[in-house]
Formats: structure tokens, sequence, C-alpha cells
């Protein structure tokens, strides 16, 4: 089955995740509609996105104390992370594929927030010493080929010694009897049990389906295994965890 | 273009606003996803379903003056309007094709609540003297031509000088650009403007899809005309309204 990594700046039809954080901002309260490709629908709200530090999770505040020198923040959205670390004096270049988060990233003030993919950041021969997977951003490894790939992407624009800091919540802690039938439809369709095929439907805009990763500890360090990454340790928080990840 | 009038009782997964009544009421704050067919999703609260009467739109509030005899509450849902009704001394038959909405009207106390159709009430040749369309169940009628069928059924189950109270919005006052859009298609493929085509979804639960008619109150006016029923007045209330008919 082959995986549907989300790995291209959306056309803006498909910029639900702009629409929603615009909207969020002029106060809308807008409900996120997440529909997975067997039919269920998950509904939230939006406000983590553009939640303070001291409101993060507390694995990812955690996860602040280990960034060092010039930061990349993948999937940095309207710059929750970003921001903060920039506004602590660190140099920080944010990506996303939502070019209605990255123009919200920089009317906030973030200085350096692209619509693009690792892959550009790795043509133009940029190095940084923090990588940053956060807000669940393991997700957008997608998979067991596609995740390897990428983790070796994010090695080629990290420097040696540089650090990955990537959260994730391990799908098999406290799996409902729902989430385990899926988990195995997974596995019978040879994908890792954690992924989920999802879109993001915002009023008449929806996101093209793609695999989100879910992945246990052990699952995380078997993918970063032979793809330049050592893995350090892990902050966790029940079933959240940031993973910590060096440059070999 | 067909109609889609939706009239048979829901099966278990179909069942998606018993699921979300249910959830309401074990205080977990449900979201309502609706889809149209033109890929639009809305998302809403589901208490005024539960609301009491002092909380209802000011033109079922007025209509409730209306009110005489014995009651037919078609899509009583949990029973808002029935068991108020109830309350204060009126002999009510609830009808709703939720049967999750029917079971949480029983447990609320209603007396006759039944998962059922206005066909299976004409079979067994009862008479009402006060017909419900309300909460917006105007929209039960569908379209034009199914839309005359119903208010002729209806008619059926009313004793002579019974009414109807029908409540609707008026889907040309103040209509968004997307929203004219929509009706210009609408009336391309031969149906009514007003007209959407749903299904409601909740986690793993969704409705057949459905046509939902939102008609003028001119449209109103005409559908009525030769189904047995006589138009006296409208309770307004800016694009809101609550038709008032009697039985020929």
């Amino acid at each position: 089955m082959s995986e549907r990594r989300l790995a291209r700046v959306l056309a803006p039809h498909e910029d639900a995740f702009g629409a929603l954080l615009t909207d969020h901002l002029a106060g809308k309260r807008p409900i996120e509609v997440v529909e997975r490709d067997d039919g269920f629908v998950f509904t939230g709200a939006t406000g983590y996105w553009l939640a303070p530090r001291r409101a993060w999770w507390p694995q990812e505040r955690r996860a602040m104390r280990l960034v060092r020198g010039r930061v990349l923040d993948v999937g940095c959205g309207a710059g929750r992370i970003g921001l903060d670390l920039q506004e602590r004096g660190f140099d920080v270049v944010g990506l996303d594929l939502s070019p209605g988060a990255i123009a919200i990233a920089r009317e906030r003030g973030m200085a350096d927030a692209r619509a693009g993919t690792v892959s550009d950041t790795v043509r133009h021969n940029e190095r940084f010493d923090t990588v940053l997977l956060l807000g669940n951003n393991v997700g957008l490894l997608g998979g067991e080929a596609s995740g390897r790939r990428y983790l070796r992407e994010l090695a080629r624009v990290a420097v040696p010694g540089g650090r990955l800091l990537a959260g994730s919540f391990d799908p098999y802690d406290g799996a409902s009897d729902a989430a385990l039938r899926y988990q195995e439809h997974n596995r019978a369709r040879g994908r890792m049990g954690g992924v989920e095929r999802l879109r993001v439907r915002y009023r008449d805009l929806a996101t093209p389906w793609y695999d989100v990763l879910f992945a246990s500890r052990e699952e995380l360090a078997a993918l970063a295994d032979g793809t330049g990454w050592i893995l350090r340790r892990f902050l966790d928080e029940g079933a959240g965890y940031v993973a910590v990840l060096e440059r070999g």
C-alpha cells in the first residue's frame, strides 16, 4: 500500500489549515474537521496551535531546554514555537505546507517563515543545529518507507552533532476498540499500525488525503536506525513523548 | 434530478442524531458535522435540540400559543417541544427517524414517542388537531414534488380545521455568495433553490444523504396550494418564520 505524504505546498482550495488559523485569529472559534479514510470524523478547536509556552504539553516545554543554535521548525504553522524561540534570541527558520499559516506566522513577526518543504532547504545547502518536529509532527513521516526517507532528508540539513526533537503519541497506549480495529486494518494492508489516512476539512476547503504517523517509542527508534540519527532519550508524558535524536 | 427524502427509520450505523443527543446528555459537548454534497462542511453544537422553551427562537415560542388539542410532533428529536407541551397538559405523539432520539425522548418522560414515519400514523387512521414541523422541519419536505406529497400526507392525519405549524428560514434573505452559487447550481438541476443535499456525520456514524428544504414564504405558500392546507399567516422573525396553515 503506497504511502501518501503531504509533501507540497497546498493550493488555496486545499489550505484548510490556513483558513482555520485565519478565522481563529479573527475570533470566529472555528472547528476543525478531520476525516479519516474509514469514515470516522474528528472535531477539535484550533486554540493549541496558537497557545503560549505555558499552555504547551509538558514534554514540549521540556524539549525547549534542549534547543540550541540555528533552528529549523518543520511544520511551524502560525509560529507557535518558532516565534517563542525567536523572542528568546534564537535564529529560527519556519517551514510549512500551508501558505495561509506562513502568512500568519510572518504577520505575527516571524522573520523567516517559508511555505515549502525540507527539500527546498536541502537544495539551498542550509544547515541547522536543531530541527523541530513538534506538535505531533512525527506525523509528517507518514509511514515506514517515507519516514526513513524523511529522516535521512532531515539529517542532511543538520550539522554533525545537531539535534532533532520529534514529538508523537504512542498509538497503542490506551487505544480504544475502534482504534485497535483501525490499527489491525493498517497491518493487513502492510502499513504501520499507527498510521492514519486523514484529510482536514473546513467550510469548502479540504486538504488532500495524507498519512499521519503515530509511532511508539520503539517504532520511532527502529525508523531512525540507519538514517544518520542516533536516538539519545525520550522526554515522556504518559502516551506522549518528545524523542531526542543526535546527528551522527 | 430525483429528490432524496429521508423517509425510513435509521439503522444504528446511520443514527448520527441519536449518538449526538446521547453524548450531549452525557456531558460530552459533541460537535455535529453536516456535510453538503458540494464538499462544504458545517459544524455546530447540539444544545438547541434540548433547550428549554425560554431559549427557543421567538417564532417558535409564539407558535406555541396556537397549539390546541391532540398534537403530532413530526421530527420530535429528544422531545424539546413535545415534552414541553406534554407538561402543559397536551396529548402529544412524537415521531422521529432516529431510534436513539426516540429512546431519549422516552427516557425523558415523553409518553408516546415513536421511531417511524407519518405513513405509519396514516395507516393507523390516527387524527391530530395540531401538526408540528418545527426546528426547521420544513426541511423534511425535501423539495417540490416530495414536499407536495408530504403535505398531502400530513393533511390526512389532521382533523378538518386542524393546524400545521411549519418552521423554516428564507434561504434568499441575506444569502452569501457561496449560498447564491449553490442555489444557482440547484436550479440548473431542476431543484428548488433552497434545497441542500446533506448528511450528518458524528464519529463513525453517517446518515444517508438527504435533501433538506429551506423555503421562502412565497415558495411555501405555492407548495401548500392544493395539498389540503390553507395558508393563514406567518409568525416572522427576520429570515426565520413559522407558517400557520389550516386543514381545509
